[in-house]
């Protein structure tokens, strides 16, 4: 069983069975990580590059260590070390590591659209590991993953997503996964952070927390990531936290079977309290675990079997 | 056969068989870096990373060459490239990479008892790889393989240690080490380079380098971390030099049979002379290649076999 | 087969029978690269370091995936995460390296001379991938390679060289290697880019790129490497471009089956224009695909079969 396409570049374009096979796949492939030894030959003789225009170990890591696990050899490239210094496009660094043969390229760009310059620029697979605002498909698929383990299903769930709406590209991938999967999705934060038409996704809105917690069985959290913003969009830190940071009082109101997801790292204070962070409600641990297990499914669903197969 | 314990933070808590056991496990790894295919497949589908927040090539090379010679898989985080630059704690750091399902993090870090607070929150194992001036336990065991390599035995042997004992992990792991396995350890250095209570930890102590060098049979230089210190501890490296460097001159006083150790990176010419860390009686090279088959040791012993015979 | 040397520092110094094996065995590689799983057992078990002074993650990539797909294990240093920064110096890295037992050291460095320094220092063997403004040597070998498969031969041909000849590396491992195979090469710069005596490696020596142009068979333009000129060479970048850079009213007056080689990456628009580079008769995707072949080849020719056979 393989995805009818070359690359992961959004949640957006892929279909509701999509989805659903890439979360089947990534089930399966969770018992490998539990193992004594921690990997499968499907992918041995592979080359997967991650090449990430910006910091992150956190994803870095995980596909680092999905792509070990599927045996295929890992090569990193990351900005500081890189031609990029010598001025190439990304055109040229493109073609370039196409001559090499890689069977897949894992992108980290800051600007919205990279990996899909990328991918029309080289035959091998692409996988976007986050682009500027745009999407984060990876992180959204180990988020559906997550919820559907817990809840059994994703169908008529209630997902509430907080904070700024308009920089996360967590937020975007993740309002188009669950919606498809036929959740419901509401958004919350402050005006200055919500993007203009984000109802035209399909979700509704609110400008308060208080607004969408009461009835969610899913409340993700979404870091405040200072280093995106131009201008300030809101007074300060003090004033985020006060009105949209989740706490154990604002939580009084949730359900009582309700979980809290966050992409992590976490700002522990700001946009959610240290203890509800660590407490019962969290499942920020089952989310980086699972990023594993999908990263591995992902490889999968785009490399495995012949590579004539793989291309759409 | 395996350690009793989880993780080595410290040769402080190590018995005296265990420091045993790990050194005679290290000679039988030894053979495997003089073969033509230098790799066993004793660790393979294991995943050890390489946590460094402070730079180390020497340290951070030989545990990833030990990993790679044992067939598991590595992963290198280090800060400039990790999370950390966004604010995450060692807690969260440590709770997302256990989600991972590690065997192993193998953690430098600039704070003393960082490896402990990891090694607390996390299931798998941990080596300390040198925290702040706490500990470097693989690099004093490196030494003692050296040293009882060279004399057959470690019993009775008289170990002085010269140079900045208040910074050196390196000082503090081998005094326990050398202690514990019945040598008799002195150390030397100027008075603003030595801890308090030095002598608690069961060594005698000097303030000049003459007075130890005359019955030692091994002399262990410690570099000189200018980076370290907060304040000068000494007029200049001149002053130092003159003083605590040990040249050929120094040398005319010291048994004929003795050997020297440095711990590396040298400071030619500050702490030690160029022609004595090239000359004869130096080991340097010796410890470097013993750095190898200690790490890969520390792998077996720590991870080989079935995990739930590990933790203690 | 093997070559009968330990190391490869320069081109200079190899016989037309040594550079023909390599390209014939860099050819038997090639095929490698396009299987599903794109990897030989040949060098399992050994241990290869790419020792980068020098930023290049062109280079270091490609020598690392030839690694790989030969099945040897990698490890990286970079400068910045390296102990030179805390002043090691180049003999003491080297045999601290050496006593970890690698099979061979990839060495870039901004000294010309460095791995000829390392290579004696070191048993292992020691790739030169590029020294100051000295040699390239398996640039050089990809270049012939990729002239080699477009013309079924390099006896006899025409080989323009155009730029700054005095700091490129690339070109003085080239004007070697194509005298040797029996190639006429020419090369053409500005009088400042120009190196006293360069005639006297075989070469004639031109000053305005129309001059060698017309019967070139091969035009291989070099990177302008402003990083590299400590005082301005030409007026300015506008300048040298009108004059020098290849662009499509100076291709006019060139051969119809003539190729273009550039050892990347390209400036587009300084030595060369953005259409001619994407144009019919580049082959600088060509080039960089060889160049994995070529460090396979490389790897094998020097390390593989028993380690007493390699030493010379």
């Amino acid at each position: 069983m393989r995805l009818k396409r070359k690359d992961l570049l959004g949640i957006e374009e892929l279909e509701r069975d999509e989805i659903e096979l890439i979360l089947s796949t990534a089930e399966s492939f969770k018992e490998v990580s539990d193992r004594e030894i921690k990997k499968v030959p499907t992918l041995r003789g592979r080359t997967i590059i991650n090449l990430f225009y910006e910091a992150s170990t956190r994803t870095r890591t995980s596909f680092e260590i999905a792509a070990k696990r599927m045996s295929a050899d890992t090569i990193n490239i990351s900005t500081s070390s890189s031609s990029i210094a010598k001025g190439e496009t990304l055109k040229d660094t493109a073609k370039n590591l196409e001559a090499m043969n890689p069977d897949c390229i894992v992108l980290r760009h800051s600007s919205s659209g990279a990996p899909h310059i990328l991918a029309r620029l080289v035959k091998c697979s692409v996988i976007n590991a986050g682009d500027g605002s745009h999407e984060h498909p990876s992180q959204a698929l180990l988020d559906m993953l997550t919820v559907k383990e817990r809840f059994g299903r994703i169908e008529g769930l209630k997902i509430a997503i907080v904070g700024d709406i308009s920089h996360s590209r967590v937020a975007r991938s993740n309002i188009y996964g669950f919606i498809k999967l036929g959740a419901k999705v509401s958004v919350a934060g402050p005006p200055t952070m919500m993007p203009a038409g984000v109802e035209d996704m399909g979700c509704s809105v609110r400008y308060r927390i208080e607004d969408v917690i009461g009835d969610a069985d899913v409340i993700m959290v979404l870091r405040i990531q200072l280093e995106r913003h131009k201008v300030p969009l809101f007074p300060s830190v003090r004033e985020y936290s006060r009105l949209f940071g989740l706490d154990r009082q604002k939580l009084e109101r949730a359900k009582k079977d309700m979980v809290i997801l966050h992409p992590g790292p976490v700002n522990r204070g700001v946009e959610i309290a240290p203890d509800v962070v660590d407490g019962p409600y969290s499942l920020v641990l089952d989310q980086v675990k699972n990023g594993v297990a999908v990263r591995m499914a992902l490889f999968y669903l785009l490399l495995g079997g012949s590579r004539e197969q793989a291309v759409d």
